[in-house]
């Protein structure tokens, strides 16, 4: 009985490696969301379907999801699940899969249903819904955060291994930090939002919710890619955790700009925090937040609402009353606004990314509070607008100046509540922005090193590459593998039909592998995974008579791996019966 | 007396190496003006001033520009100078130089005045304009081109070594084609549009105008680089003529799609120059450019006119009387548009960029007719608006599609009318259609190459690779080398021990080089660059038994290369006596 099993990655495949069968991991899941008795978290529980699925997937295959149960907010396409937005009115069936979904249960994810949100999208409180607001997981006085309330919820009370959200200005990180768990903000353009609904066409991006760092980075390697029918789609430097210097230069508001409404805990923890990256060796360099903050003045009071009503459609003016009233009275200037204004809008925008870039130039990331305060339900239900913009303080910039981030756990305030940084870099940067949260995640303590998180596929950006020899884990080589931010996926064995051989020369002493024109055996050899840009010069280095080619493996399947010239072989030994290059080693 | 010097930058640098002062060049300058009777190319003429700065130069002192007379369309600033747009109420006093203009300054340039333009730039014929309209420098019937027009007609008058105009929808490549000069618009953002009266600010760029593309090239390279305190300035790579490899693919409009308006001499003039093109080794790609025109009609049709009403101000409401009568009935619908109408024309365009960009993966540089047919001065007084839009059919979407581009003249067509190709390449890709242009200019016959364009070795992003069979240049599968930027560096044979086998299989035919372990001959093969990020990428499509390793050259150097797997080579022919694969393909 999986009651107590943590819906983490690790925590559900070490209770797979055990034997545990992904049905009754739905079956659990959904225990658990009856048990916890809150409406407002699924628009759409897809239980039949699960379950189904999960019976589908016989024995464990090596995909790195299989059998993870994961939500979708609810302005995410599932096929066969409705889409609603949060607006009854809007709702269709999904035909498709969204891209990233596809590729989420390509690997083995289960979805358990869609989730709520602030209608369209707009919000950051979660409570602008027609339906049941979710509970915050933390303190049900408190909201749940938005727009993607229900994903956040759903994985801080352990009912999925993770979510996805979306992230226009804020809605990814700011219920990551009301609910204490995190929220990985992808640089735009890096995770293919086909099958979005939108809010802000040109900042919006799928987002992804998880208990760790470590777990929404492997998700985000697993997700990032280009998508050719995607516009906005764009090639970014493959997924990769930075080696930050422990010198990395952090840039932090200055006191003058650090805004907090009065929530002493908040600055007090968010100092704290700074203070122990800098007691690790960051350098930490204050500096004035307020163009950013001009940035964010931009989105609702600039053109960018005209966005939101163009992604309603013309439901504004000839169906109004579909529209939860909040999001009506946000929506209503952008009506108003002319061409002219939009153009002005972006031109102001172009100016203030400048002077933002000048004023972050030689810092590698930017480090805030995630939000600057906690707002409870009884404080937006009196003032539906003000708690709700300041939730947006440190996350409204973050879109429109085209910069990625994650919100992290910190651990726990002064006052018992969650505390929460963001970490923010420039587009593409995704990894040195995750990699500086690994340092504060949960005030240092409890965080499994990414290095140990298996991923076992390589990425569209990667490219897999099978070595056999003095390349493999722990051998003289395989720094001229892991410098080029190089992974292992797995060990795995070659087609019956090869032969090795240890080669004169070294050190190091280095075996070629070689398709026997007959008999041979199957060799041990290990798949990793390089980025695909580093090929040219690894393989530049690589000296004759070795070769790179295609070796096929026992399972059939081929993979790109080291080979070596025959001519090369006339004075090596025929070590084939080893089976292997390290059990050769083992009996030299 | 120069009265016969050519003012170009080779000419009057070798007419000052002789002695000749820069005050007689000014004042010859000027003669030349005076003599051609045309008070429509100048809105301000600086005679006292150039004449200052003249004398001032002293002794050549090494200076790239010293002593060059240059001239500046009139809605860019140059200090003590006004700016009138070509809109009399507009005109102000500028103050400082535009940042290029201040850099030509600095390099000894010496600014003749301010050229007349379509007001605001806003045109493509010369003729929108208050003042005199300039004469056409080829047939006063025909119309200047514009909206440089000024700029173009003093460099193709020989009044000025250079001049600067200014394009956002082809301002800079229109009357280059109509005056048989050449027009350079570089990437957007590569030079500083600080100082530049904006026309659709998103969309603007300072161009250049030269005798030819030699010096065009290398005026870009002394203007081009960051300027901080522009916002729309943006890192490049540094300018850079590429060495294209002689199989070059170049896409260029299908039959269907090729629109020159009845104009049976400029069609003909293109297809020829094209058909060179390809008798030169280019690989010529025909592509349907709907998707293209469907961008182009988006500059007028969307909400692009709302950026040239932003760039016009009040001016529109409060004083339409000011403005020429074209220019305000263009601009007038753009006062209508909303700011949703401007982000859906933003979604529209980004989905159609990605269209335009799979049309053109694997192409190296697009070509295109500079202009589809004539247009005289009686046409245009007639309807001034349809023979502008037509003038627009190659030029109106490549600002929006953020490609750069170079217009050139190509030699007479058959009625003896100027011919004029545009090259179009990839934002930062500038380097690789003017090096396309070397080869167009003027029919091929007049163009010294650049002391830096051919390089035979490989830089250091790249890796040679040697290939020996249906990779080598203008064979099937060249392009998977010319997409990923290789380039041809040279011909070259193995060492005298390799065997050549022709593979089963194909199409495509390809052949296996192996090293010998005894006997074999030397092979001949092909040493591209290729860049090292991109190795990765082409590796993973190289199937068994093909692999990459290391080749032995003729000399005794190594490089990396195609070879073959043993086994692959069981059911194959030897052709080693063939001495490489193309005496092969030729024997077979």
């Amino acid at each position: 009985m999986p009651r107590d099993l943590a819906f983490t990655l690790a925590g559900l495949r070490a209770a797979y490696a055990r034997g545990l069968q992904p049905e009754a991991v739905i079956v659990e899941a959904f225990r658990r969301l009856d048990a916890l008795g809150d409406p407002g978290i699924f628009l759409h529980e897809a239980r039949a379907q699960a379950l189904a699925e999960a019976r589908a997937l016989g024995a464990p295959d090596g995909r790195p999801l299989w059998g993870i149960p994961f939500a979708v907010k609810d302005n995410i396409d599932v096929a066969g699940m409705p889409t609603t937005a949060a607006c009854p009115d809007f709702a269709y069936d999904a035909t498709a899969d969204a891209f990233v979904v596809a590729r989420l249960r390509a690997l083995g994810a289960i979805c358990l249903g869609k989730t709520n949100l602030d209608q369209f999208a707009t919000g950051l409180v979660g409570v602008r819904t027609p339906y049941p607001v979710p509970r915050n997981a933390i303190d049900p006085a408190l909201v749940p955060g938005g727009s993607s309330s229900g994903s956040a919820v759903a994985v801080a009370q352990g009912l999925v291994g993770f979510s996805l959200g979306t992230d226009t200005a804020g809605s990814g990180r700011v219920p990551a930090a009301l609910n204490d768990i995190v929220g990985l903000k992808p640089s735009l353009g890096a995770l293919s939002s086909a099958g979005m609904v939108p809010a802000c066409r040109t900042l919006d991006t799928i987002s992804l919710f998880a208990q760790s760092v470590a777990e929404a980075w492997e998700l985000f390697t697993l997700t990032a890619g280009v998508d050719p029918a995607d516009a906005w789609s764009r090639p970014l430097p493959p997924p990769r955790l930075a080696s930050l210097p422990e010198a990395v230069t952090v840039a932090v508001p200055d006191a003058a700009s650090l805004r907090t409404f009065g929530d002493t805990a908040q600055a007090a923890h968010f100092h704290a925090t700074v203070e122990r990256l800098r007691a690790q060796g960051a350098r930490v360099r204050a500096i004035d937040l307020s163009p950013f903050y001009a940035v964010a003045e931009l989105l609702y009071s600039g053109p960018w609402v005209a966005e939101r009503v163009a992604a309603v459609g013309s439901r504004l003016i000839t169906a109004p009353e579909t529209l939860h009233e909040v999001t009506r009275a946000i929506l209503a200037p952008g009506l108003a606004l002319s061409a002219v204004d939009a153009f002005n809008g972006l031109y102001r925008l172009q100016e203030l990314r400048r002077v933002c870039a000048q004023a972050l130039e030689g810092a590698d990331v930017l480090c805030v509070p995630t939000i600057p305060c906690f707002v409870t339900r009884e404080e937006i239900a009196a003032d539906p607008f003000g708690p709700n913009s300041r939730l947006g303080t440190y996350t409204n910039f973050v879109n429109l100046l085209d910069l990625c981030g994650i919100a992290v756990p910190t651990g726990p305030r002064a006052d018992g509540r969650p505390g929460s940084l963001t970490l923010l870099a420039r587009k593409g940067e995704d990894g040195r922005a995750a990699a500086l949260a690994l340092r504060v995640e949960r005030g240092g303590a409890a965080v499994p090193l990414p290095a140990d998180a298996p991923v076992h596929a390589p990425t569209s950006d990667e490219i897999a590459l099978a070595v056999c020899g003095a390349h493999m884990a722990g051998l003289p080589l395989n720094g001229e593998l892991t410098a080029r931010n190089g992974r292992l996926l797995r060990p795995a064995r070659t087609a019956p039909h090869y032969r090795l051989f240890a080669l004169p020369g070294g050190p190091p002493a280095r075996p070629g592998l070689h398709r026997a024109t007959e008999g041979g055996a199957a060799i041990a050899l290990e798949i990793w995974a390089l980025p695909r840009t580093a090929l040219g010069d690894f393989l530049a280095g690589i000296p004759a008579p070795l070769v790179i080619g295609t070796v096929e493996l026992e399972d059939g399947s081929t993979v790109k791996g080291f080979l070596c010239e025959p001519h090369g072989l006339r004075d090596a030994r025929d070590i084939t019966a080893s089976g292997g290059w390290r059990a050769a080693l083992a009996e030299a």
